[in-house]
């Protein structure tokens, strides 16, 4: 993490140390079964190294021999690789679209997955609906004891050091809420919290659109609107804590309330919730007349229904999707021109509705990018469970080793 | 720097070194006379290392023995301190205001300087300005030799670690152009380049309104609007160093148009050249005749003499100052929201004209920030040389050692 202390004057010896181990651990789960010296190769470490932190990751039980690998040369090497079975780790994010829990191994695989609507926009509630999930998935694990923590992926504003959800207003949560410290004391477990689009960056930088890169923004057009940036490899967190409010800089000074407090917010105009509000206003006073006939059959309200309802010819329909690509283009290229990223990943339900949203996007961005230079621009095929899979991640990467160490309780 | 390449994954033994040289030369600089028993407490290096690397500063000339300081305890010990006389930096900074020369010591104290009108706004008459002040410049030292290298700041699209001006639009320069090659070529000595407002940034941390902060904005509020960003202690250059472009992202899509090629960018509602240039059309058209008459009496179009005539009732003056400060704390207070930064320092002389134009934007920007977060916004108070003795200060961080090294040419 790039954090605001003194780290950057003096890089301290066991900031490297753990660096390092985590390295070696990465090349492990990127490429086992793998030779010492192949990890070498890939991490640019020295000999001693790798077999220093090998031996420390055998005897925490995290990798295992595998066997034998051929080296190309005479004789062949032990190998390495991830121990899948005794390692999982529990996700869980909650956001104002539904709840989503999974279980994953040390390769982030998926093992279990349970997506539920949210039962309340009460924090009292969710919480208990989050210890419900918890309880779900680990009934589906036969020895408890393979379970070595939890990641949690929250809205709002989130405290990562503490632990703490310092606010989130769309869950009537506006004092400070320790819920690592509630779900420790709940389970017997580690836990670690992040903002939620921090864990969607995350996830697509290690297995989704963003692999490979160290600079990024993910920018998540859902039912909310919120940014994840990835700099230096490395989740970056500002501050206080508070970065990626994308959806809610001010579009238009005049603009409407948002349930944030203030008005003309992104949100408001861009949010999947606002674009069909405005359609499901715009059929009942007549000014959709396919949207209407569509809900009249029965189909749902939802982003699907409406981009057939634009593509049979509700005009206004359309608009209110063109509309929505132009704040959030100039939003979105506003971001490119402060932060001038590697690749920007779009991802949320909105850039799925492709001929009146994400066309004029992408032509919003390439017009208001500065000097118009081309920008990497991808869209993200992670499933709606990526942010639980990135807070999952993230406690593996953060507090796995001492979850699982000579120090852990 | 925060640099996108594989650095992150293993922290390399030389940049270690170089960092913690750096750090054991920064604490002289700052603390000096200094013994190494406080050199050592300051950075956290080890006995070792302190005597490593003052050792190897002591031989590379750039600092010296002082004498012996009181250490509280029975005996004194031997101190060091920066060594000012035989090592010099010249920066130079070009920008639409005018070019500005300077001659910094190892404690980046200025020791002349010269500022003058751009002579033309063609880049190859620039340059040829530029090689002239750095003779003159040159001239005030008797012996060349202490002259160790120059820092250049630069408007536009710079490649910082190629040397180059990408692009710079406002100087007619549409093709990379190899400046640091060019000075190099000149005047025998090695060069860097810098963004210029990333410059700012960079003098504003080290000796101005940002001393002792590792992650802020700068905004410079000028006849340009730029930004440099500094986090984690370091100048952020994104991925293709086009970062900061504040002056252009969009406010208004429908908006006029901008030298950038673009329309509707922050420059051209909030610049002092825009807000000036509409003063005047006011004056001619009798609609600030306050103005008028302080034009007609000779006084020059300058901000002082605008916000004279705003305050003696011109209401489309005060209206200007209005709107500019409208869309200036919308654009910063969007910054704000994207990056989470520990303060933000305003520059540039537009936040000089306190009453229609500060007062206003701070008000903005307490406004839009998410969740009206108190935001520490501090005020520039380096004067214009703040990007030369910025460009010269950098060049002290990253050429200095290898200039003055073993390996110097």
């Amino acid at each position: 993490m790039i954090r605001d202390d003194n780290m950057t004057e003096t890089v301290r010896h066991d900031l490297m140390r753990s660096t390092n181990m985590l390295s070696v651990f990465n090349c492990i789960r990127k490429h086992g079964p793998i030779s010492k010296r192949r990890i070498q190769e890939e991490t640019g470490l020295s000999w001693g190294a790798v077999s220093t932190f090998s031996a420390d990751l055998l005897e925490r039980g995290i990798i295992s021999e595998t066997g034998r690998v051929d080296t190309g040369s005479r004789r062949s090497a032990t190998a390495f690789d991830i121990n899948l079975e005794n390692n999982l780790i529990i996700g869980i994010d909650t956001n104002v679209i539904g709840m989503t829990g999974v279980i994953i191994d040390l390769k982030s695989r998926v093992k279990t997955k349970i997506h539920q609507e949210l039962v309340s926009n009460h924090i009292s509630e969710l919480l208990e609906q989050m210890k419900g999930i918890i309880r779900l998935l680990m009934t589906e694990v036969s020895d408890r004891s393979v379970i070595k923590g939890i990641g949690v992926a929250f809205p709002g504003h989130v405290d990562t050091e503490r632990g703490v959800s310092v606010l989130a207003r769309q869950f009537c949560s506006l004092e400070p809420l320790d819920i690592c410290g509630i779900l420790k004391g709940e389970f017997g477990l580690p836990v670690v919290i992040e903002h939620d689009p921090n864990c969607c960056a995350l996830s697509e930088q290690l297995f989704g659109a963003g692999q490979g890169l160290t600079n990024l923004l993910y920018v998540r057009l859902s039912r909310g609107i919120g940014m994840g940036i990835i700099l230096g490899g490395e989740i970056y967190h500002g501050f206080a804590g508070a970065t990626g409010e994308i959806g809610h800089i001010t579009m238009d000074p005049d603009g409407g309330p948002c349930y944030c407090g203030n008005n003309g917010c992104l949100e408001i105009y861009a949010s999947s919730e606002a674009v069909l509000s405005r359609c499901e206003q715009a059929a009942r006073m007549g000014d959709a007349p396919r949207l209407a006939e569509l809900l009249a059959r029965g189909e749902p309200l939802t982003l699907e229904t409406a981009e057939k309802a634009a593509a049979a010819g509700d005009g206004a329909v359309y608009d209110f999707f063109y509309r929505a690509a132009d704040y959030a283009g100039l939003a979105v290229s506003a971001a490119i021109n402060l932060l001038d990223p590697q690749a920007v990943i779009l991802g949320g339900e909105m850039p799925d509705v492709k001929e009146p949203f994400y066309r004029h996007l992408r032509e919003v961005i390439d017009r208001r990018v500065w000097n118009r230079r081309s920008i990497d621009i991808r869209v993200s095929h992670l499933g709606r469970s990526s942010a639980a899979i990135g807070a999952a991640s993230l406690f593996i990467q953060q507090a796995f080793f001492s979850a699982v160490g000579p120090d852990a309780s």
